[in-house]
Parts: C-alpha cells; structure tokens; sequence
C-alpha cells in the first residue's frame, strides 16, 4: 500500500498539528498495519497510543445525537477500559489521553463517508463532514487496535494503537451485500450479526431479498396470507420464518447505528410462487399454486395482465416504503421465462411507476435494463445484461457479476456448500477485478458500486452463510471502497491474513482459504 | 490405532456372517478412517455402501421408543436421501440396501454403551444392548461418512461409508463435560450447540454449574428471589440470565435424546454471593451481600450454624432432585476460605444427608474428601486433594486435573481468551495423560471418569466458549472413551485434522492449533 498524500491531507494535518506524532518510522512498512479495506492514505509514526482507565472519549459541544451515538459505540469497544463519553466546553481544545471525534476540520472533499484519523502518542483525532465519517473512521481505529478488543470479557486486553497518520473515503458510494433469506430463512440475530462484520469493513448496504418461489419473508399487513402460507416454507420442506414489520423496523435502526442502509427486494414478476401460492388472485387462473420447496427458476409469474396483480403489488411496495427510511426499493425482474418480452417489459415500467408513487427509487436486475428506465432508477447487473443501455441514459449501475462476488458459489472443487453454475470463486476471483473496466460500455462513472449477492439453496445454519460469505465478502468491500493505487493482491492478502484471529473473535465461521497465510495473532509478522 | 480382535468382535462377526464384505484392504491402513474416539477395534474391508433414495433404515418388530428415536436421528442426517425409518415383521431379515439398528446380537461384554458395526457394501448392522449403544455406533457412522453429511442444505452431498467391521465399547463410565454458565450466561441455544457436539464425540455428562458469587441460573419457585436478584447479574456487569424449570427441563430432554445425562451443580457453602445478595437470612448477620460482578473467589460463604441455611438448601436440591431424572446433584464445595475446617466438613456431612434424602448421590469437588463421605458419593478432583481417601473407602473419583482439562486455560502465550493459573495448554496437553495413572492412590478401579470444565470469567459470545472447548474437549473424550491400547499423539493428531472440515459444517469457532494439520477436506491424505 503506498503512502500517497492528497491535498485533503495535507490540509487535514496543517489543521491537526497540535497533535503529538514522533518522526515517520521509515523502518516499518505501511503494509504492517491490517487495515481493510485499504485507506487512502496511510503514514506510519512511532510510538503508540496507549488505551487505558485514564483515556476519555470526547465529542465537540455541539455534537448531534448521530455523532453521540458513534462515541458512544467506541466507548463500548473499550469498556471497561473507558469510561464515560463526554461533551468538551465550547471551544475548548480536547485533553491530553483523549479521543477526539469531531465534526470540524475535515476537508469537504472526504466527501459524506470519508475521515482522517491522526493517532498521536498522547491523542487520539478522528475528523470527518458527519456522523457516517466518524463511523468509518472508528471502524479503522478498532483495526489498529489487537484482536483483543473483540473480546468483550477477556482479561488484560493491552489495548494501544499505533501512531499514524490516515486520510481515507471510498471510491463507490454503494459497497453492498445482499442475504437471500428466502431459500432458507435466517433469524434476524444471525443478520445482525452480519450486519455487524460488514460494519468493520465499511460496507454500507444490505439488500435483503425478501420474496421468492420458495418464501415470504415480510409481513405486509393487508396481505397477511403472504406470511400465513408463504412465510411457513422453504427448501428443502423445513418451517420457514418471516420479520414482522416489528422486526424489520428493529433491523432497520439496528443496521442505521452501524451507517448500514436496508434494501429491501420484493422479486417480481417471476420467482413469485410463494405469492402466488398465498393470493389465488395473483394467478390468471385465480387458482393458488402449490407450495415450492425445490430450487429450479423461471417457472413463475403473477398474471400480467390484471389489475388485481397491480392492487396487490401497490399494497406491498406501500407498506414496504413506509417501514423503509432508505431511499430505494428493488423490485427484483430477474429470470422470467414464462412473458413475452413485451409483457415483461410493460410489467417493469408499470411497477417503476408504483414505486415512483411510493416516492421511491426503483432498483432492479440488469434483465430491466431494456425497458424504459427513469435515469433515476439503478440498475443491478449479475450476468451479461444491458447495463451499457442503461448507462447511456445516464442512470447507474451496481455491479454484482457472478463470476467475481456470487458468494454461493463454491470456492473449490471440494468446497462441500453452494453451486458452481457461475465457477468456483477463490478469494482471489472475489478481489482481483476492478468495477470500471468490469463491463463494455459502463465506465467508472455509471458505477453506483459494488454488491456481493449471498443465495441461500444450499444454506441452513447461520454458520454455513458466514461460511460462503467469508472472507469473500472482505475482498468485495475492499474493491469497493479502495482506490485503484492502494489496492493489490499481494497487500490484501497479507492483511487478510491478519484478520483471521479477529473474525474468529468475532464467532465468524470463515473458509480458511488456502490461498491465504492465515496469522494466529492479528500481526503481520 | 492397532487392530484389536476381542472376543465379544469374534462373536459379533460370526452372528453377523450374512453380511457381504470383501476381503481385508490390507493396502489401507485403519487409520485413514478419522474416528474419534478410535474405537477398540476397527476392521477395513474393500468397497463402499452407498447412502441414497434406494436405503432405508430398520429396526426390529419390538423396537422400543427409545431405538426407534435413534433411528429417526440417523434418518434426519441422512435427509433427504434416506426415508422415513420402518420396523421389520417379527422374525424378518433386513433388507438389502438398509441399515440395521439391533438390540439383538450384541455380546454381553459390550456393556450398556458398546455397540458392533458391520458396514458391507448390501447393508450396515449396528447391534448393541441398549439404545445408547446403538446411538455411539450411529456416531461413528456419521464420523464415517463424508464431512458433506452434516450441511444440511448442501446439494449431491455424495453419502458413502467405507466397508469396515468396528467393536467399541468405552473405558470410563462418565466422560463429562462442564460449563459454567454463572460467571457469564450462556443461552439454552448454545448450550443445546455444545450438547450436539459432545453426542458426535460419544460425551454421556454434561455438568450444569449454575450457581456462583456473580450470579443465580436456574429458577426455584419456592425461592423466587434467587433468580429475581442473583439472576440478573454476571461477570463485568452484564444482564445475567437464567434457566426456567421449564427450559431446564427442555434441556434435560434435549440431552437425553443424545444420551447425554444433566447433572446440575449448586456450589456451597462458597461461591455463594449472588444466593447471599438474594436471601438475606442465608447470612450470619441477616444482611443481604451486595452484588458481585468481579472475578475473585473464596469471599463468600453461607451462615452454616444456623437451620435456616439448611431449610434454603433443602427447597433448592428438593426441586433440582425433582426435576433431574439423573442420579446425582453436585453440590461444589470447592474453595471456602471463610470456615474453619471443622465447620466446612460438619457442614458437608450435613448437605450429603439432605442430597441423600432426596434420593440422589452427592458430588462435590475435591475439597469434600476429607468428610466422612458415604462411598456412594463421588469427588471430583481438580487440583491435588486427598482424592485418595475416599478411594481408600471405596468411592469413586471424576478426574478433571486442571493442568490437563480446564478449557479455560490458555492454549499458548499468545491466546487472547481465557486464565493462566494452572498452566497453557495446548491440544497435546489434553491428550497425552493416562487418567489411570494420574493420581497416587487412586487406581484405574477408582476413577469413575474424567469431566473438561469451562469456567467462563473471559468468555462473552456462544463462539468464545467453543474456541475454548474446541478440539480440547475432543481429546478428552478420546481420553475417556478409548483403550489405552488404541490411543496414540500421532494417531490422534492425524485424525483430529480430518474433523476441522466437520467440525466447521457444525459451526464450531475451534482454535486452529498449530500442533494439528488441519485438512481441508474431511479426509486423512
């Protein structure tokens, strides 16, 4: 990882220069310190930051409840070390053994997301344009620290962050994961605690899919036959599940603390047995289908053709866009075979206009992408699609291809889990490809970002979703958020390496890639 | 692991003639199957039974409930390749394409826990003298299979058993585990995921200790405030947590299917603080103890002069008999710094009778040896004691030598969970030790067994407890269960790599010893 050092910088450590840091250390590389996914710019100093019962956590005056909450999140990482967060006097200068969150000095073209982080031997300055900044940078500060601080009762943890200076903010707005909880249905524990790994690693989106042949997953509350028959299925014959809105809402403020936004998919006009196994209406026939709990595609469809279908999907995306702060709703599109392509496509732009009702954007799979698309409306590709056409509008595009961020593809030959239609994908597929050259005719700047779709057929256990998803989905958030300079295979792997003893505190149940020297200790040795 | 034929494998054999196998494979060696723990004896043959829609799973025409509950558990593993399980007509011969689950067949020497497996490549008979014979043998058919068995959702999971011809029966009667589930809560879930490992590794013990200074874990309805206060505190001030009668009685089942007895601990008269903050007339003064969230021990002790403690401990051992269908109620006693030794020793002679009044066996921790203790009562050794007293009058002793199974213990120096006090260690530390050696006068006739505890100061999440436990626990189970003919570090080590990918499919967070070479797949190369 080079050390670069951009004019944001320059002028971060100009406003910071009150802060202590010893001579650059020239004899330790950057590529020493573990941190993914790879800042923009890295400076090592000497000397470390030693966190103990003397260091406080201090916020600006006038610090928002947003920016309350960040601190308040750190001081749970050290406790008991830490006490107390607490509010400086205006205008006084923060105390010696503190941490410094602060909404002031970050230069604006950090952007929403990006943060400088100064680790002096006596302080501690994390500075960024608002409260997801800060976030970030808190997330980089908990790498810096050892494995240790991931374990919330251990003894002795000897918590120091080593000097440096960081100036970081991501290259994609949008580094997304994706939990398909209908093939198999995941407690909502099990995706928080996904939520919570994806938080490390600074990703900022998970797409739930929440409907599919095999599974209703959502409550909708004028439709309560959806969960009733569709929520009590999935592959394979087991008991299903479904999220109360309740339930949704909780995820929803639960992912929004960690500056994670929930997308939720409802998939249509295919993959929709599920539904129509619950509405009878749904169906041209009016006769409900059968329960499904096999894992073919492309063999369902609501009827096109009748209002009663239109009734039904406003009803959804209505209460789906009232549970939903986020700006987006995707609404699926993907493998339907049993439309012509002028009924798909008159379908697509029907239900774009729902959504647009809803006061939302519409995100759809890259098979939308030749209907008359709103630029607005984002456009998701998994396969070899229209995106370009879809960029030459002007809208945006989010890159999934299958054979780089499929994570239920297995990752070998042996790998026991998954499928391998797309390829086996080893950690290395997962990281080394770069979005802006991804596909013909969508350039970095059609790129609203990256996202990493985990498909459950072959899933039961929450173990066996971190199993697929990790470390794959660690080398996806890098390729999202890192620029193109700082990022190589050979440095992602070594870090890597690095954090397998803090997954492992982390309970994640991830795939020992033998393409990876796995450390025991968080050092890079 | 050395070919063994004892007497009762010969007549096993003979009984089971009509079972087709090929010759011996004496190209293979019998330590490419990955056992644990390596049974008496094992036997290759050549070929392969295959498991798939055509093999069904029978029992005799009087199976009991209890076999036919061990034969639905072999066909929820084998789903959805094998159905539903059937009974044979009276008289009939199995099928071909089936396994067999016999009480008939099995030699006497076996015991209550043996069992013979004859895999030929047209049927597989495990026969032994009781259902939980035939459940350690339906472990070791499981342990025979590929890895790929234990993903419930995976696709072509590819189910075949070696040919083999295996007797086994165990050394020691009580091959236990512990958690301690007081210093920070576990949640029935996870101590269910921990039961479901031990049943894999053929544990018949799980000791609850569910009382100690920091908090109260099982509900006592005619002492409510027990739980009220002392349930609510925990290690570094967290909520704490307790069992319900109800979930305590779950459990008990829980485990029972598993063969897997509950064998419940109320630590007295030390370790008592959470039971001093909630009953005040427990102490001498009458004044309720504050709550304890610290990591000491010896400070506390109950007022053991005065009736109204032995009235408290009558109502609390009376439900905990009641809802224990087990034999035994352990009732610690280790480490009280605050009584005089004649106070400590009148005071267990006295809880022995109350335990014995409720028809159950008294255990306690090493400490209580020297009481004049009925030989039916056992002790527990953990540190050096005088162990050998009461096997000098005919008791029995659990061994639980801390240098060698407390999975509290750190692995090495650099092991971030966990104490030190009794010593590192690592996976060959667990292993290498002959229980029947291991303490001056207390001979192999003496040892009941040996228990691994977990005492649980350092450990927060479900995953920090596993990453102790795992693979320690595994060798002590091998310590437990195998002949000391048939054990070996080498061997051991060999097959332990083999169960990283099973153990892993299981969602086990285990330590990564550098001492074991983990493979990849679930095979020996």
């Amino acid at each position: 990882m080079p050390t670069i050092r951009p004019a944001a910088f320059v002028l971060a450590a100009a406003l910071l220069a009150s802060v202590p840091i010893g001579p650059a250390a020239s004899a330790q590389s950057p590529t020493t310190l573990a941190i993914i996914p790879a800042p923009t710019s890295v400076t090592r100093a000497s000397g470390r930051f030693p966190v103990d019962t003397a260091t406080t956590i201090v916020m600006d005056a006038n610090a928002s409840a947003a920016v309350e909450d960040v601190a308040r999140q750190l001081a749970d990482l050290l406790a008991p070390s830490v006490g107390a967060t607490r509010r400086l006097a205006a205008g006084a200068a923060a105390p010696r053994r503190s941490i410094h969150l602060t909404l002031s000095g970050a230069d604006a073209s950090l952007g929403e997301e990006g943060y400088t982080l100064v680790v002096g031997t006596d302080r501690v300055v994390i500075a960024a344009n608002s409260p997801a900044g800060l976030f970030h940078g808190v997330q980089t500060v908990r790498q810096l620290l050892p494995t240790s601080v991931e374990y919330r009762a251990a003894l002795n943890r000897g918590l120091a962050i080593p000097a440096v200076r960081i100036v970081d903010s991501p290259r994609f707005a949008w580094r997304g994961a994706m939990l398909d909880v209908t093939r198999h249905f995941l407690p909502l524990d099990a995706v928080k605690a996904y939520v919570d790994v994806m938080a490390l690693y600074k990703l900022n989106r998970l797409h739930l899919h929440l409907s599919d042949d095999q599974g209703w997953r959502i409550e909708i509350r004028s439709r309560p036959e959806l969960t009733r028959i569709g929520g009590a299925s999935e592959v394979g014959g087991g008991p299903g599940g479904y999220y109360t809105q309740a339930e949704y809402s909780d995820l929803v403020a639960y992912a929004a603390r960690r500056h994670i936004m929930i997308v939720p998919e409802i998939d249509m006009p295919g993959h929709t047995n599920a539904a129509l196994a619950s509405i009878p209406a749904l169906n041209c026939d009016n006769k409900a289908r059968p329960i499904y709990t096999g894992t073919r595609v492309g063999f369902s469809t609501v009827c096109v053709e009748s209002d009663t279908t239109y009734a039904v999907i406003t009803d959804i995306l209505r209460e789906l866009a009232e549970l939903t702060p986020g700006p987006y709703l995707h609404i699926g599109g993907d493998e339907v075979e049993k439309l012509t392509h002028k009924q798909y496509i008159t379908f697509v732009e029907r239900v774009q206009g729902i959504v647009q009702a809803q006061g939302k954007q519409m995100i759809g799979w890259g098979e939308i992408a030749p209907a008359a698309l709103d630029p607005s409306t984002i456009v998701q590709h998994w396969k070899k699609d229209s995106s370009a056409v879809h960029a030459a509008r002007g809208g945006k595009v989010i890159l999934s291809p299958n054979t780089r961020v499929y994570l239920d593809q297995k990752y070998d030959a042996e790998t026991a889990l998954g499928l391998k239609w797309a390829g086996l994908i080893e950690v290395r597929d997962s990281y080394d490809w770069d979005p802006a050259t991804q596909i013909p005719g969508v350039p970095e700047r059609s790129v609203l970002g990256v996202e990493a779709p985990l498909w459950s057929e072959t899933l039961y256990r929450p173990s066996d979703f971190q199993f697929m998803a990790f470390p794959r989905l660690v080398a996806v958030a890098e390729v999202a958020w890192s620029a193109p300079a700082v990022r190589s295979w050979p440095g992602f792997r070594t870090r890597l390496g690095a954090h397998g003893p803090r997954l492992s505190a982390l309970g994640v149940n991830f795939y020992r890639s033998p393409q990876i020297d796995w450390q025991k200790s968080g050092f890079i040795p």
